[in-house]
């Protein structure tokens, strides 16, 4: 069994190290993938969007351990997620709205089951090690998925409101879901929409053009492209679109069809 | 078996890779979890909190690997320490001390024995490559502590001088001995010494009150709250205690109890 | 079975996680080791340092996989190179120039067999997931090399141009090959040619003393010796030589041997 682990936690602190700690005590046979721990500090927004992406190139029954969780403490929610490609265990803050369109809920299991904690008395700023990792780790040693708490209803899960994109004549109108590591703007706009097609990125009163890849222009300038992940991505060839454009997440951004 | 690492390598070079390369070498099927790599450059300090407050967190007999070596090269020895939950190898240079405050050393052994060594001739400047990592996989394979060397006295090792907590009247005395990734400042006195009491940290003229939670205050304001490892803790929902207050490693912290 | 990544990705996205999905979706038994994912972006100098230094400390037959892939999506080769101690799989364009400066390639093979890759239409922008690590993980599953594709000749291969060092009377002219996250300057002058030697380096009208460790110098002075990878390196003890002597990959060291 493999549980990944994404959170906002960094690398500097033994946060992580922890969590681990807790799960190999617990099933010393699973095997652990780091996803992320670089999300930047309390963005859902960036945490739903890598785990949309990641899932479906992991095995079948993989764990994934989501932990970005500003609201540690409060009444938010702990949940297990069981969707047709595995599990997601995670804060009820929007964070599995994106696997979530892509992935039905088959079962959604609020964590209120304390035997499965690491203590009956969880701290209130660490959720990661006190609940979520000892109940991916029971889960990964075939405890099911009812005995970790109460079920709850799928709709009844905090929606993280990302404006969706929309086609007007030839125009499209999109967003910025997600910002990479080299400042590249992922866009909400799927290849499917722009498959066969002529289209540009407007941006202002300029046209950035469709490429295939970064280094079909030159060092420094932009184009858009569809991005590994199959969005709409808009990049500058060594450099970051992010600073170049000024833009950020939810920024808008429009295509036109030509 | 499991081995954790901890250094201040980073990881933009080859060094932590080679660790592991060296130790899967000796004992492939051991267990390697990241503590961390990113202890600030040559900071004992930092490695001491982040190794006493991890090892509770891992199973039984887990070999700790803690490698901050600002004099790798000179006299300082190189040591292995069997204690209640498992065994700590490091450089003899006060990194241990945290750990031996909650734990009684049960044997030091000062690795001498170069068997158990890369090699017969160590560089003088990488003894996490040459030294500490053979001797923890010869460890983990089973090798007794015995024979990596010679017993000596757990009171001959370096300690590192931490100023401990003061009470006086109505009043703790305290002092920083973590800043972690957020910038929030990790006191050296434990929540026990608070429980069931009403304080508040006074900070020149500022008072600065107790919560459960981070968001219990607004974005941008100070709070008392006591961390996840269990100290008392100053920090800034979403942003830095350490860059508001201008303050670092052992600055004093008051404390009032009312 | 062990697989090494080297990247150039960065820790925040997925892609180093989406690789090890890709990887253990195939072979779930195989061991993976980060060797690093921070080479700075598209620094092909920096991948052929760190892994020609690394090699020697794994196993034998371990798969190392680096992709730092500028030209990603145009001619340039996917290829795997079978060598004594192992095998690398990587993009053909230099990053292989280090490690077989050391080992003589046994065999070289065009990656051209998509039965071996994610799908039949990788994306233009990430070979790593679609090509690299799955080609990785079957060979690790013991799919033989030659099925992988077509044998081509190690004289074909893409070769970097890293300028000898020379050797004139009692002068070596080296140059920077790498220069590590504390700002060490690492030349490609070898160790093996100032064996029982007395020298020093000439930088401008300074001289730069030889020393045995980091810290035979005050704090944030100058010193060289011979790094734990065996080549010449310009330090400053617990500071960054590249900043005090604004310096970069290429650059010329003088060497006087007296």
């Amino acid at each position: 069994m493999m549980i990944t682990l994404l959170t906002d936690f960094g690398l500097q602190d033994i946060y992580v190290g922890v969590l681990k700690g807790v799960i190999k005590t617990i099933n010393p046979d699973v095997d652990l993938i780091d996803l992320t721990h670089q999300i930047s500090r309390q963005n859902i927004l960036a945490a739903r969007f890598a785990l949309m992406n990641a899932v479906d190139f992991f095995p079948d029954n993989t764990i994934h351990l989501a932990i970005v969780d500003p609201t540690v403490g409060s009444t938010r929610k702990a949940i297990a997620i069981a969707f047709e490609k595995g599990y997601l265990i995670c804060p009820d803050n929007g964070i599995c709205s994106g696997l979530l369109s892509k992935y039905k809920a088959q079962k959604v299991i609020e964590l209120t089951n304390n035997k499965y904690w690491l203590n009956n008395n969880p701290s209130s700023t660490f959720h990661g090690r006190d609940i979520f990792a000892p109940v991916a780790a029971y889960l990964s040693k075939g405890v099911s998925l009812n005995k970790l708490g109460k079920e709850i209803k799928p709709e009844s899960l905090v929606k993280l409101n990302i404006e969706p994109f929309m086609i007007k004549n030839q125009e499209i109108i999109g967003s910025i879901q997600y910002v990479d590591i080299y400042g590249s703007l992922v866009t909400n706009i799927p290849a499917i929409i722009l498959h066969n097609k002529s289209w540009y990125v407007l941006e202002g009163e300029n046209i950035i053009h469709h490429y295939l890849t970064y280094n079909s222009v030159n060092k420094g300038d932009l184009l858009a492209l569809i991005g590994s992940h199959g969005w709409l991505e808009i990049a500058v060839n060594g450099d970051s679109a992010k600073i170049k454009l000024n833009k950020q997440y939810c920024d808008q951004i429009r295509v036109i069809i030509n």
